[in-house]
Formats: C-alpha cells, structure tokens, sequence
C-alpha cells in the first residue's frame, strides 16, 4: 500500500481553515496540522484548532507557540480594543497581525520540506483579502514562488503548491462547502473576543474547566460569520452573547 | 532633531550577522536586533547574540523563542550528528534548517512593519549561498517582493528593503570589514558543536556560568571561520578546541 501524500494546513480553529483543511483531506492527503499560538487574546481558538485537528483525523497536529505580541502591532496582539461597531470594508482593520500569514506559511513550508510534503494549504477568502494584504491571491502566488527559491527541496526541482481552496469563496459560500463536507461547524471558532457564559449549546469550553465562551457577537469576524450563515440560508451553530 | 530610521537586523551571534548588524549602524539606522532562538543544540550563540547587539547599541534586542524542533529535519535541530570531516561545497549541508531564512526574514518583517521599519538586514554571504538554497541573491529578490505584497504598509506604497550587504563577500572579506567596522570578532560564535572548557582567551561564557566553551575548529562553521582569517591575514581571536 502506498502512503498518502502529506499536507501541512494552517489550522487556526476557525470555520475558514477548517474547511480548507477538510478541502486537503478530500483531495486525499494526510493531514499535518499546523496551529500557531501567537499569543492571540482569544486563546479559546486553540482548543477549538485541537478539536478540528481531532475531527478531520490529522496524522499530527502541532500547536507552536510563537510570542508575536512581542512586536505587538495589531489588537490582536497588543492593548488596542477589538473594534465592536461594524466592518469597514475599505481599511486593513487594526485586527491585522503585521506579516502574520507570511510567517505562518513560512512555518507551515519548514514543516511540510522537515516531513518531505509538497503541499500548503491555507484557509484565506474573497472576503479576507479585500482587508488583510497577505489574503490576496497575488500574495499567496508570490509565496508559492518563494517557496521553491527558498529551500533544499526547491532547489533540487521539487515546487511547493500554496492551496487556497477558499481564495474565490464568499462566507456564505464557506458555511454552504462546510455542510457540503459534513463538518460540524459548531466545533470552530471566530471571535476575536471570547465572551464567558455558562455552558449551553453553540458554546466552547476550554479543556478541563466549567465555564464556557460564547462568541462576542460584535467584533467583525462574529458579524462575518453570523452573516455567511444567514446568507447561505443554513442554521447557524453558534451562540452568539448579543447581536447587533 | 529627528530620530533615526530603523533596521530590522537578524543577529544570530555569529560573526557574518555581526558585520550585517555593524553595516546597518554604518548607514545610519537604530538598530532593532532580533535572534531566534530556535532549538540550535548550540545555545553559546544566544549569549553570543546578546553581547553583539549589546556591542552595536541595539535600540532593542528581542531574542524570540521558537521551537523548530517540533519539525526535525536539520543536524541543527534534530538528533543527527554534525558533520566533522570537512566542507562539501557541492550539497546542501545536513545542518540546513528547512525554511530557516524564509521563516527568519518573515518574523523581522513581522517586527519591522509593527515597529514602523522598513529596513531590514540579514548576514548571508556569497560562501553561505553555495549550500544554503535560502542564502541565495534571488532567494533575498523574491523575499523582498513578497514583503510589499504581504503587508499593509506594502499594501499601501511603503516597499520593504532587504539588505544582504555580505552578499558578495566571502569569510576573508567578512573578517576584513569586521576589523574595518572595528568589531571585536571574539565575541562572536559561529561553532554547530560548543566544546566546554575552562575559561581562557578566545573561549565564551555562559552568563551566571564558570566553565565557558570553545569552538570545536572541525565543524563546516568553524573551519569556514578560521579559513577567513587565514586568508585574510588577520589575527583570529577564536579557542579552537582542536584543528583539523
């Protein structure tokens, strides 16, 4: 029997790279799953990254801890409010981690050449990349290119491919190929501002404790995801502490 | 009076990001050190990077840790033997790190676009180039584009500079323009392979520590070293443990 090819895909715990990895597993590779703890304040993202990790049956599932908060930078990172009143299409929003997804898929490239993978893939969208610069299709093409000049395997004449399965699809379109592949979305997590509750159905609970987080609700990333259900016409899994 | 620009520069406590970091200074930046510690089995270096940044007048020195092991494939990482027989110019070295530099440039990226910078230095040279894929000239090109085109500051017209100003240099010109500069070399480390000694001129301490290491003058770094300042005439200022 031959071994599946690996892939190594960003899993941050969110719906997004979660169905991008799921994309890998349907393509037929093994799953490295790779999660960065970048000393995000939302930390509840990693325990859902370990249940999605669990649920797609990922070969490995390696949680790095990377301290960017000592650049800071972003709201994400630093002491600088996660903005509650709406999404601005038009501005990088203070949530954007300085060069966050070129030090991921760098990290991601080290895994994949370490484990002789060929393959990347990354959860980013239509919708990140009218906000964040390192979403866009040019971005995640110069990477691919990069890639290649940037390694031993490259420069044997073996490529790396940058999957980005999601790089044409709406949230709503995300939510619809979630159902389509039968994940349980309700395992993901979005919020960039965890809000404690007790626990109750579309809450996540963090590994041995009682209290469970909702999603906020507000912060721009809620509002994308409540949205993508709504649109989709699907039932949203989530519980969200208010709306808007 | 205004302040100075700012540099990124990657500072690993060897003597070629030394010279790198000292060029920044040369033309003006305040320097932002950065080293990673990722795992190398040869923890000399840290102390190594400390006393260079401490030497430049680094504004900042972040020393960012970062577990590279997690991902194995490098002499420098895992648990493969460093090679002491000699230089093979023609592969790639067992003690490449997979993605090193890709991953090394995103993360002063990552500092240099939080911190305002659009400037940053990296130590590779013209001898690294032959055996590291990461160290060559279009290796920095690309990088280079790929930094405008993944972050907000690129995204918005402010391109990113990455100088290599070793480049064409090899160990005999490094280790001129390191007594050009004015550097005291000794304090530098560039050995895969500490060898512990007692203290004496050439060797370096550990902070808080009595016994001090030496280099072990056999490994590709230490004959590299010690290769420069042969050729360049210079007084070497290194304890070799031994000499091929």
């Amino acid at each position: 029997m031959i071994s599946p090819r690996k892939a190594v895909a960003l899993v941050s715990g969110g719906l997004d790279s979660m169905v991008s990895a799921a994309r890998a597993r349907e393509d037929g590779f093994a799953l490295l799953a790779l999660t960065v703890d970048y000393g995000q304040r939302h930390r509840i993202e990693l325990e859902a990254a370990a249940r999605v990790a669990d649920a797609l049956g990922a070969e490995r599932h390696i949680v790095l801890p990377l301290d960017l908060t000592a650049f800071g930078g972003s709201a994400l990172t630093a002491d600088i409010a996660v903005p509650k009143n709406g999404v601005d299409e038009a501005a990088v929003p203070v949530t954007y981690v300085p060069a966050r997804n070129t030090i991921f898929l760098s990290l991601a490239l080290g895994w994949a050449e370490a484990a002789g993978a060929q393959d990347l893939f990354i959860g980013v969208n239509a919708l990140d990349y009218s906000g964040y610069p390192d979403c866009r299709p040019e971005f995640i093409a110069g990477f691919e290119k990069l890639a290649s000049l940037g390694t031993k395997a490259g420069a044997e004449g073996q490529g790396f491919r940058i999957h980005a399965p999601l790089q044409h699809m709406t949230k709503a379109d995300i939510a619809r190929e979630a159902a389509r592949l039968g994940l349980d979305a309700g395992i993901s997590w979005s919020c960039y501002d965890p809000v404690a509750t007790p626990a109750a159905a579309g809450s996540l609970q963090l590994a041995g404790a009682t209290d469970a987080f909702a999603h906020c609700g507000l912060c721009d990333s809620c509002r994308l995801r409540a949205r993508g259900f709504e649109e989709a016409g699907l039932a949203d899994p989530t519980l969200y502490a208010a709306r808007p």
